[in-house]
């Protein structure tokens, strides 16, 4: 074992005490006046029976398929073989898992994927509903005050994520190979279910919670202000609780979850790949490496999160932004550094290719933050083209948005694209002791997506600042705090847009980079199941008809899941405008604001139904590329002619390398034009759109109204199918991965 | 040469005279009053003005476009090489066309390619602007002399456009292979110069077409019937003329050179398909069956056609379409029957196969007629959900509107999938003389195609049916005629609309089934230039990163060109805003109805900014493969280490590939979400949606101006983007094939 390998448990065990030290920092702060108290409360308890039936549901699912996964895997394999060196090549010895072992292992490695991932939203759900609170209370003193609460509650938060994958991952990894005296080399197969597991969370948790965020907030935006003409966050709107409730279970838990399984599917795709260097060059380093290479960003983002309020100058005009970047540029660097202590000391004479390719991912992760800004803030030419056409309506500003959403692809994916080329040719040059350079170049890619991913903590707390400033300002409106204190939450609120944006590009182009690491990891799985070297290529030729058509069917995917997924939106809406109607009607004291409305039972129905919505788009994610595999693998096959038996993995292989590429850009599309629509009201609203004579087109002018629809058509776009689709294309590679064996005739 | 190659001949010029008899029936008809044939005749100066106009920019960037074309494939190639039998293989000889003479005849059949589609859009639009005002006029006497008069000048177009391809490619394939004296087996490769050029017009005439058309649909409704409060196609509005005229150019001009190109790249595509079956049977017929089965087409439709009259019931309440889809009928049936003689008479024994794979296709293109029905017509589902999604407002409208739009990707992938695995694996069954399974199901695939367009003539004629219904309505507004003549014109053009959409559905499914044979075509191409036999396999390994980023690059390319596409239209409909407020401002006496507005003028701008705005979306499709392919073969592959240098082709064939994937989803997404959007403003107009209480939501209702928003969001996209789409697929793969030995590095 390599020295560095200490350095997991001690950044795994520091990332935990830290975000202990940041809850109970949080916790003893004040929680602000009796008013605040109650709704906070309020949004305390509705979220948490959110998320406990949430969980609950999603418990009995991942159960049921954990005993699915087990059967399946232990009827179909037949065992996982021992991985040695042969001509020179990583090719296979004798069973040493047996395949039943191998089922139950896998199973056992979905529920702690499933169970950890749980955990992390549930803890960082709940500090982050303490924060909000203590945020309303900070703002009435000082913007630094405010400042400092939220962003260490989305610390907290990010820190347990990252923690708990990297602890999960590892110690799995430990009990599998070590503690049950299995050779590593096979460990990182039997650990693919974790991943899975992740994904599975993550699926649900992201759509069960972007369902309930929009569809409360468009529910409770039509019924309230259109409706019943009473202002946003208005106490008698009984859906304004659950507005609050909903930014928590969908940006807090949502985003936690599908970061959480990134980087853990990150790290076992990236060590399966690892695994073929590591059986040539007998040097287990190339299997721990993503652990390390993650702690050294653990510690990192530590140092870089203390860091933040040195750049923070009080009571001055400065914009809460500019510390965050400061802290950002600090991550960054120290994440060079850590990256060339890493390579340098595990890699070998080769190491400084595979720094380049880690330097390949940090830049790829500060161009996302960039490319984000231009196309969704206010001071650029993309927003500024939506606010003007706007003027002409409500047709002309959804024109124009889809036609600047379909234009962010192309930087997107230019720059993906030049990410993966530079990642692999640099690592392909990186002459390991006869590794054939098409491995080491897949590794090359592997390093980069984990450079990147070194700032994932630091990204994370920022995301969460978003939701805690945004709810910070509905409990300060909602009880009647000074107009200063709203005035702060203000102001963060506008910097929470701005992370959260910067999030979904991070979240889009870690997705992109990783996918190439992730099915070369599903291709991994299918050469061992064939019984081909894990060195030797193995090509997915497009020209195959059925390669072609399950790529098709791929493209096809994540358009039908978006559509699901924005219905959705749209049904669960209608269920809650339905019930605030129904107050309305059985209560008239309610609008008189002599009587409280029932918000527990607003809550509740949405709950309901955001659960139920949550189901056929998870069924679909889940259920495709399982059918696919086998309409393929026993009718597709069978129809061929001769002895053509690879139908099944191929049209798999179409799907999820095809899909993944179809969803990268949809998602592209959908956060992006969302964001920029949310901004091009915000500009128009901030009075910086003139009409021909120069007049401002300010709130209550078509103008605005024009903007206003293209903002509520963008909520479900950015914050329900966009961030959605990011974990699907992830539970592509996992599910696929695990399920490999599946769809192989052999 | 086998006796049915007469068929191809005997075809083609029945064609022609059939075109010739109708255009001269129709022309002999009475033109109606003094003020139809005024505004006709400013219809038809307006369409010509433009016509001529964007054929002249056409003509200038063709022969640009020929020489260069010349050059590139004189420069790069080394000759084409006599294709033999070698060990049971297609496999190479000696070379039997020198560089520069391949150049010259490319470069000749480029300008030929262009020049037949120039010529088929012009006359067909020529025609279809006279038949106009005939069938206003008819309109005036009886339902059943305005369905003659106005599908006989649609069949017009659609013979012309059969024909014309037709004779064509044979009579350039007669002319390169008998008269030159060059062996058969290489004339195909020759001549794909002609599929380029068809390609190349096609886009432009679609795109600066699509563009004119939607933008002075759009600018004329904004400018008259919400700036000024007067009624649509009122003749104070000075942009009516501009409206009207772009129907024509649109609809009529646009979508014949798309069909044009379709037919004649899949023609040619499918004939080098077929050159590898001659090397090994020695047989022609594999080589000239597209074109038999093509003639037999030809003859069906022109049956199917005429046999229309005797369906149609005098003077009852007979739904128009009725009799449109009997004479489909009759088409498909005869269609059956050619297609079991062309396949007995050329396929030897094995020849039931290729029947079915015909069949597979006939029956495709029905599935689309139905498919495309159920997403756009009001009778359904996802129609109504929108009209009932439009009483929450124009957000809920454009939500619900996406997620249909969405969803209706999911039938098309599974049909065409469906197709495309099953007519490849029917062909591969069929034992044709040691010819490897794989290229006869390749083969197969190409025959599906070719069956299902064998009723092109007839969806063409369909096709254009629609904008001549929809400009005698004008006319006959414009006009001041007679209620009753309106009411005529108004239930042809609901037929029209549905028609116009099936014909988009029937595009999108045979580019689909298509791309296949295209591709395949290319990687013949590419096998003859690395010198591998052109019956053995060529992988596209989709696990290659050069694959893998052009595959990311494809699909970013169509969202990038439909941001674009979409945006020219709402640029050029602020030219004509601008020009009409100008017209109003300028002489009082337009809007007093005392002075006539300069419809020339706005015709001339609006014609003038559409060509300006055709070009940038137009350069990036002719541009990027090409400047992927070089900066892969250039760039990325001397990065490589080794001995690397397919990265040129390989990026390319997967641009080409999932970019067609891609451009096949996002087409049909934009078709059908317009379509849908149209026919639930429809819907509601009919009065067939109410509130909860059950009262009628009408025209002027908030209801109905929430439709309308998705109404106009959906023009640009279902008669601008989305027809760009279909050609710009068929470019990617005739400009790859055309210049396929300038990415291979040797």
């Amino acid at each position: 074992m390599p020295v560095l390998t200490w350095l997991i448990p001690i950044a795994g065990g520091a990332a935990v005490l830290y975000a202990l030290w940041l809850a109970q920092d949080v916790l003893r702060r004040d929680p602000g006046t009796p008013q605040m108290q109650e709704i906070g409360g309020m949004i305390f308890e509705g979220a948490m029976a959110f998320l406990t039936r949430q969980y609950g549901t999603i418990a009995i699912f991942a159960t049921i398929t954990a005993v699915i996964i087990g059967l399946v895997v232990g009827g179909v394999s037949d065992g996982v073989k021992e991985i040695v060196l042969k001509d020179g090549q990583a090719d296979y010895g004798g069973v040493v898992v047996g395949q039943w072992t191998e089922g139950l292992m896998t199973g056992i490695a979905f529920l702690v994927g499933a169970a950890c991932s749980g955990l992390a939203g549930f803890i960082g759900m709940y500090i982050s509903v303490k924060s909000n609170l203590r945020t309303a209370a900070a703002a009435q003193r000082s913007l630094k005050d405010a400042i400092t609460v939220s962003l260490r509650g989305g610390a907290v938060s990010g820190f347990l994520v990252v923690a708990l994958s990297l602890l999960g991952v590892s110690g799995i990894f430990a009990v599998y190979s070590n503690l049950l005296g299995n050779p590593p080399a096979i460990a990182p197969f039997l650990i693919v279910g974790f991943g899975f597991g992740a994904s599975f969370v993550a699926l649900f948790a992201q759509l069960g919670g972007g369902i309930y965020t929009k569809a409360a907030d468009v529910g409770a935006d039509l019924v309230g202000k259109v409706e019943a003409g009473i202002p946003e966050d208005d106490p008698r709107n009984a859906a304004v609780v659950a507005d609050l409730v909903g930014d928590n279970v969908g940006d807090c838990a949502g985003r936690g979850a599908d970061l959480f399984e990134s980087m853990s599917a990150e790290n076992i795709g990236a060590m399966i790949l690892g695994v073929a260097i590591y059986t040539v060059t007998g040097k287990i380093e190339w299997i721990i490496f993503p652990l390390v290479l993650r702690s050294f960003g653990v510690l990192a983002t530590i140092v870089g999160l203390s860091s933040v309020p040195f750049f923070t100058r009080e009571g001055s005009s400065q914009n809460p932004m500019t510390p965050l970047n400061y802290g950002f540029y600090v991550v960054s660097v120290l994440s060079v550094i850590g990256l060339g202590i890493a390579t340098k000391s595990l890699m070998g004479d080769a190491w400084y290719w595979f720094f380049f390719c880690g330097i390949v991912g940090i830049l790829t992760g500060i161009a996302f933050v960039y490319i984000t800004q231009y196309y969704t803030a206010g001071s650029w030419r993309p927003v500024k083209e939506i606010a003007d056409a706007s003027r002409t309506g409500p047709a002309t500003n959804i024109i124009i948005g889809t036609a600047v959403g379909f234009e962010t692809t192309a930087l997107t994916a230019v720059a993906i694209g030049a990410a993966l080329v530079s990642s692999f040719i640099l690592g392909s040059h990186a002459d390991v002791q006869g590794v054939p350079a098409f491995t080491t170049g897949i590794f090359g890619t592997a390093v980069a997506t984990m450079g990147m991913l070194m700032s994932a903590a630091y990204i994370l707390a920022m995301d969460t600042f978003g939701p805690i400033t945004d709810n910070a300002g509905g409990i300060t409106e909602f009880s009647g705090a000074p107009e200063s204190a709203r005035h702060i939450t203000d102001s963060l609120d506008a910097v929470g847009n701005t992370t959260k944006a910067l999030t979904k590009g991070y979240a889009v182009a870690s997705a992109g980079l990783a996918a190439f690491l992730l099915f070369s990891a599903y291709l991994d799985k299918v050469k061992e199941r064939l019984g081909r070297p894990l060195t030797g290529e193995l090509p997915i030729d497009l020209s195959n008809v059925d390669v072609f058509v399950g790529a098709l069917l791929g493209v096809m995917l994540v358009f039908l899941f978006s559509s699901l997924a924005i219905r959705s939106v749209g049904k669960v809406g209608g269920a809650i405008i339905e019930e605030v109607r129904r107050q309305f009607r059985d209560d008239p004291g309610i609008m008189a604001g002599t009587s409280r409305p029932n918000y527990a039972r607003a809550v509740d129905i949405t709950a309901r139904a955001a659960l139920r919505a949550m189901v056929a788009p998870g069924v679909l994610a889940v259920g495709m590329p399982v059918v696919t595999g086998l309409v393929f693998r026993y009718v597709v096959a069978d129809l061929h002619t001769g002895d053509v038996k690879d139908s099944g993995w191929l049209a798999v292989a179409g799907l999820l390398m095809v899909g993944t590429i179809g969803g990268i850009i949809l998602a592209t599309f959908l956060n992006n034009s969302g964001g920029a629509w949310d901004n091009a009201k915000k500009y128009i609203e901030a009075g910086e759109q003139t009409d021909e004579a120069g007049h401002v087109l300010g709130k209550g002018t078509p103008t605005h109204a024009a903007a206003v629809v293209g903002d509520t058509v963008g909520d479900p776009f950015k914050d329900t199918a966009g961030p959605a689709l990011h974990v699907l294309v992830k539970l592509l590679s996992t599910i696929t991965l695990v399920l490999a064996p599946l769809f192989i005739a052999t």
